[in-house]
């Protein structure tokens, strides 16, 4: 067997055999086949697909690569919860303290920022001082004390995925479901937990940009999840505009407190008020309303964000210390009408280039910049109303390409749902 | 501009503008773009393929990306000629001896080894002391003293085509048209040739497999040469199995040697004829048949091979230091039949693994190791007669998978032709 053979069988659209896909992963761990090899593999596969089998294997592959975590010491149901990616996406942010301020467990394993998307790691590292490096003795005892835990992927749980997971972002790979579902469902897997909520992102801003493959990919995930005796639910949301009004890493955890202080904006509470509702109704055997009505309660009487400021004091960090740029600008609007479409691929970008994500494997993220919307779809504006504000540092950006990502029209198009559909 | 969207546009089957390609080749020439970006960049285009205007493009930026020869202190017609890569194909070694040996002139850069084919420059290397890195200056002189040089690539032409030929060799990216038409055709542009024959080998040992794509390579080939104020001539010629006996670096030498003395197998002869009549009749404005007896002379009387000793020597190699391997053994067949069909490419693999072309980029080749086919297609063999022997040094190979290569059955299937059409 040897690596070049398995990258020219999958330029042919041929099957891969458990034994290649295994030689190939393996050998890229080992080092024995090297960067650019397996990224000209992964581009065959994120052109010509993968079948169900290989995905299967693939995921299998990756989830023996390292170890598995033990959580069985923490007592009651394990959640966790995982999005396929968007912009602005702070859903984890909010809905992991809310879970845990109402009792349930919260032991997460998150990634970072990944392509024009953002990363949870990365969001939470923007408060001074957070460590997302802690041991797994550390890890499961502090979701036994507090209830939660958000930390980035350890060193021995699926080590082939944090390597192939870097070299994905930088070499146009990201976008392909059988690499997306095998990446999740494999630190999934590995991570323990026992339900979980997978939060796949639907349209221009997203990784998948349409709802069949959206579909396909929620399918596959249940699939791996149903092979491995997990119960793994999926909604399939929409990422045709930012979530919420901030991206940035600083901006969107500065956000995520507002929501968690009951003051956040329509769309985001409404993907966190279904989340979790998905999970505790079942979890306490209640109605929706009345998980609607717990949820309600539990930000309105503060206990969400106190479980917030726990977990940030747990992990080192000082919620005080959260810095955005002194350096904002507005941009304002050219045109007098309604904003039908945000180029959220786009504006992800835009944001990444600045400094909010990476280009390359070595790149540091710059905590501070980003963007914040003062208009969404569906919104009208005036000519020199502000569209957003962007907080920069050092580095330059074009005030048309921003102006570009905006769609203003003199009709107003009627506005696509929030949540097309749940999968289970 | 980033190399990223430039990726993720051409894995979107988008059609990249000259400016991206530009700064994708310009920028991987001086490692701003990594390899495992360029690789994913060339699987990319492997698999969704480049428009025309694509593909003359990206030649031009290659072109561009050195410089160019200026042969003109040569006096009379140069002549290049090139082959998309066979298994077995030393067409080089023998043509150009028996051109320079009637008064045209053959300036030469030539490959090395790509894929599972071999390259000119790593079976002239085979041969002690043979230096193929001349400079300008050197290579212009021995044209002009004694009509032909053949060198590798030198550092200042081309330089964006050696360093992807290097990466796409060692990436699965070898088998793409418009990879394969703008490699070739930037070299032969820059080496400043007048005439360029291109033998595109089509069949299951070639880079090319089915006659519909040579036919478009050779086309695109030749509409390249025309933008740029060259003659082009494209013979397509089969590659369904090795041509000739010898396969490997030393051995195909050997093989050539013989064929310039009058004793070289039929496929091999007759290729070499065509392409020498090719060239010979219209420069010298004769008929074929005469350019034929020229040939048939030059080879007879010894100064074919002759002018072959010559260029050894120009050269500083030695001609009687050409070693092969004191280890070799027959494999031999297990059933009675005529042999149908030769699988060329695993042929030519096999040869790969066993030392005598490149995995790695660094990879050093054995030169002394290879094939001697002892029955090729429409021979009859019975049970323990020897299909070929194998020269080999330190390294294993499996008989099962030499055996696996030929298709030995009780009929015989008519055979294909050798060369398929002449395309100017």
């Amino acid at each position: 067997m040897n690596i070049i053979d398995i990258i020219n069988k999958k330029r042919e659209k041929q099957e891969l055999s458990k034994e290649e896909i295994e030689y190939a992963i393996n050998g890229y761990l080992d080092g024995s086949i090297k960067d650019y090899q397996m990224s000209s593999l992964l581009m065959a596969i994120a052109i010509n697909n993968m079948t169900e089998r290989e995905t299967f294997d693939l995921t299998d592959v990756m989830l023996n690569s390292g170890d598995k975590l033990d959580l069985s010491s923490i007592d009651g149901i394990i959640v966790d919860k995982h999005s396929t990616g968007g912009v602005g996406d702070k859903v984890t942010l909010v809905i992991a303290p809310i879970l845990a301020s109402l009792g349930i467990k919260i032991a997460k394993m998150s990634g970072r920022g990944l392509g024009h998307t953002g990363g949870t790691i990365d969001k939470l590292e923007s408060i001074g001082g957070f460590n997302t490096n802690l041991t797994i003795d550390e890890f499961i005892k502090q979701v036994n004390e507090i209830n939660i835990a958000i930390v980035s992927q350890t060193g021995n749980l699926v080590p082939a995925d944090k390597k192939l997971y870097a070299l994905r972002d930088v070499t146009g790979t990201v976008e392909s479901i059988p690499l997306i579902a095998s990446s999740i469902m494999s630190k999934k897997l590995a991570s323990g937990s026992d339900i979980i909520v997978i939060d796949v992102k639907v349209g221009n801003g997203a990784l998948v940009k349409d709802i069949e493959s959206a579909k396909k990919l929620a399918n596959l995930m249940c699939k791996i999840g149903e092979n491995n005796g997990k119960i793994v639910i999926c909604l399939l949301t929409n990422m045709n505009e930012p979530l919420g009004y901030a991206i940035g890493n600083s901006l969107e955890v500065l956000e995520s407190i507002e929501t968690l202080n009951g003051n956040g904006p329509q769309d985001l509470l409404e993907i966190v008020m279904t989340i979790c509702e998905l999970i505790i109704s079942p979890i306490k055997q209640i109605s929706v309303d009345e998980a609607r009505t717990l949820i309600f309660n539990t930000i309105n009487n503060g206990n969400a964000y106190n479980k917030f400021k726990e977990l940030v004091k747990y992990q080192g960090g000082n919620i005080d210390d959260i810095k955005i740029s002194d350096k904002h600008y507005s941009i304002r609007s050219n045109k007098d009408g309604y904003i039908n479409h945000i180029d959220t691929y786009k504006l992800g970008n835009i944001c990444r280039m600045i400094g909010a994500g990476r280009l390359e494997l070595t790149d540091k993220i710059a905590y501070e910049v980003g963007i914040v919307l003062s208009k969404k779809v569906g919104d009208h504006v005036n000519v020199n109303d502000e569209l957003l504000k962007i907080f920069i540092n050092e580095k330059q950006v074009d005030i048309n390409e921003i102006l570009d990502c905006f769609d203003i029209d003199t009709n107003l198009i009627e506005k696509e749902p929030l949540i097309y559909e749940i999968i289970k």
